[in-house]
């Protein structure tokens, strides 16, 4: 289980304040050969979920809740994640993004695994999830779509790409599409990676790879103030076992964010783009967030015509450190009202 | 000439506020067979230095300048880094660090090419910088010691090492011993550099290692501000030019930074340290540096019981671009008062 978020998080998280529902068993849609956005087709798609609560008769009390770079399902529950969901009034379900080794992924897949995996986007992400909740849970429209991280671009392509789908949505810490400086972060990664494949062992790149995560995962001043220089060989050691367990499925994931963007489908204008928008939503996002820099964001929600819940301290991509019960009692006011 | 701040310094800097000497012709010093704090020898030492101005007869208006991280004394002139010491009134001799690719280096080295050089210290640089102001300068006291980033850890080694040998000094970026996130950050690339060596090509780190140090070397809300979408294949390759043309040189710096201390000859004390300080200090640091985090070298002025030019802006490491003018002033006035 060599995941940064879980590892880092278990690691630097206090407990969420608000108790999260138990961990759920895994359940797998088989959604058959998938075509893609770039024209290529993944082959004996499979798309993993776990549920908690009960949906009701009406069948509109679903939030769906995607995972994070490198999460999973299973993160979500255990890092407490999803505790923002009083599982006790929503039916909640989490979904495994692909690429993330539970979901189809380079590593799991059977007939195109390592190299031979389809480049997957963000988008193919959504569109895969929208057959699980339409087709295989029957659910018409969503209470809401949120997400953290990776979770929030997923949830800001669902508000442009099926808007009539849901009634609210919360991107935490999530994007329509990169900053430069998080482009710059990713494609570090990806130049590791790279530099280990040439090498002859792409799976060597995991420790320098999970290094560069650690340098956006929290500020410079958090580590001043709470990272003793006694501490650095912990810190060390946690960053080099934060990576992925395939630096393919790592790969796949760093070009579903990088290829981001909301505005694509409308003519490259953000403008257009949040003209679709129908659902609420609330945007949180970290103003010290060196991971996923917060200013495309707070634009897009400028373009809605409304504000952000914008953090400052200094934890930030991993804000909930710092402000976690304030957000989570934000949000479940959000979903709740 | 793939150096890294020289890259970007270029790309970005403004001109210097102050008229900057011209470049000044290669000196080199032959120190011999040169012993290091380690216990080993540096075999057949030599170090390259540059002078502007003229020794007075009292031999009591001379400033050393040490170069930065990757850079050379060459640098210096050209990006205009010198500018603040005003060259009719002082005698400047800027030195090439050890491992700089000028002075004694893996890459230049030829009894202990490569994998065969030696570990260097900060200390070792200063002490050979020593020798050449002592035994070929035939200066007995400086005026000053001042140094931008890896120069400012030698101005803070010259401090407690040779008390006594200089008025002031002018510690730019610079840091007695580094914090956790900066230690984070070097290590990341060392380990780049690492799994290159294992993979058959060394050399093969420097992309990932200049895309390592760009992220570190101004802020993300620098990049939000400056660094459209659009400019983001130039900034990722200058990023990718940006080390040194040897990986083996950079190795050696970075590990001359990690193992930087002051306190190590005073018990791992730094207010032993800063006890035995006689020099005046103008201590300039950026408070949202994520290169070399200004914490250490903050907390030094202040156990010298005095404060620091601390600058807040989004320039980070590169502080000049935003402050230029303002703290080459401030200098020149510490240096001429």
């Amino acid at each position: 289980m060599r995941r940064m978020l879980l590892t880092l998080l278990t690691v630097t998280f206090p407990a969420y304040a608000l108790e999260a529902p138990p961990l759920q068993p895994l359940q797998v849609a088989e959604l058959g050969d998938f075509e893609l956005e770039s024209g290529e087709t993944l082959l004996d798609a499979r798309l993993a979920y776990r549920t908690a609560g009960t949906l009701d008769a009406q069948k509109s009390n679903a939030i769906l809740f995607p995972t994070w770079f490198t999460g999973t399902s299973e993160d979500l529950f255990t890092t407490g994640a999803v505790s923002a969901v009083d599982t006790s009034k929503f039916f909640l379900a989490t979904v495994d993004a692909f690429g993330n080794g539970v979901s189809s992924s380079p590593s799991n897949s059977v007939r195109q695994k390592g190299d031979a995996f389809p480049r997957i986007g963000i988008g193919d992400m959504v569109k895969a999830q929208h057959r699980l909740v339409t087709q295989v849970l029957g659910i018409e429209r969503l209470h809401a779509v949120m997400g953290i991280s990776m979770g929030g671009m997923q949830a800001f392509e669902w508000l442009t790409a099926y808007p009539t789908l849901m009634k609210k949505a919360v991107p935490i810490v999530g994007s329509p599409r990169l900053g430069s400086y998080d482009l710059l972060l990713w494609r570090t990664e990806l130049e590791a990676i790279e530099l280990a494949r040439k090498g002859g062992d792409i799976e060597s790149a995991a420790p320098v790879v999970g290094m560069v995560s650690a340098l956006a995962l929290q500020t410079p001043e958090f580590h001043a103030r709470a990272t003793p220089r006694e501490s650095l060989a912990k810190l060390v050691e946690g960053a080099k076992a934060g990576a992925m367990e395939s630096m393919y499925d790592q790969r796949t994931q760093l070009q579903a964010m990088i290829g981001h963007d909301v505005s694509r489908s409308f003519g490259g204008s953000m403008a257009r783009a949040a003209a679709a928008v129908e659902a609420e939503v609330l945007n949180v996002v970290g103003l010290t967030d060196h991971m996923v820099t917060p200013g495309p964001a707070i634009e897009f929600a400028e373009l809605l015509g409304q504000g952000s819940v914008a953090l400052e301290n200094d934890c930030g991509h991993l804000l909930f450190d710092c402000d976690g019960e304030r957000v989570q009692k934000a949000i479940r006011l959000f979903l709740e009202r």
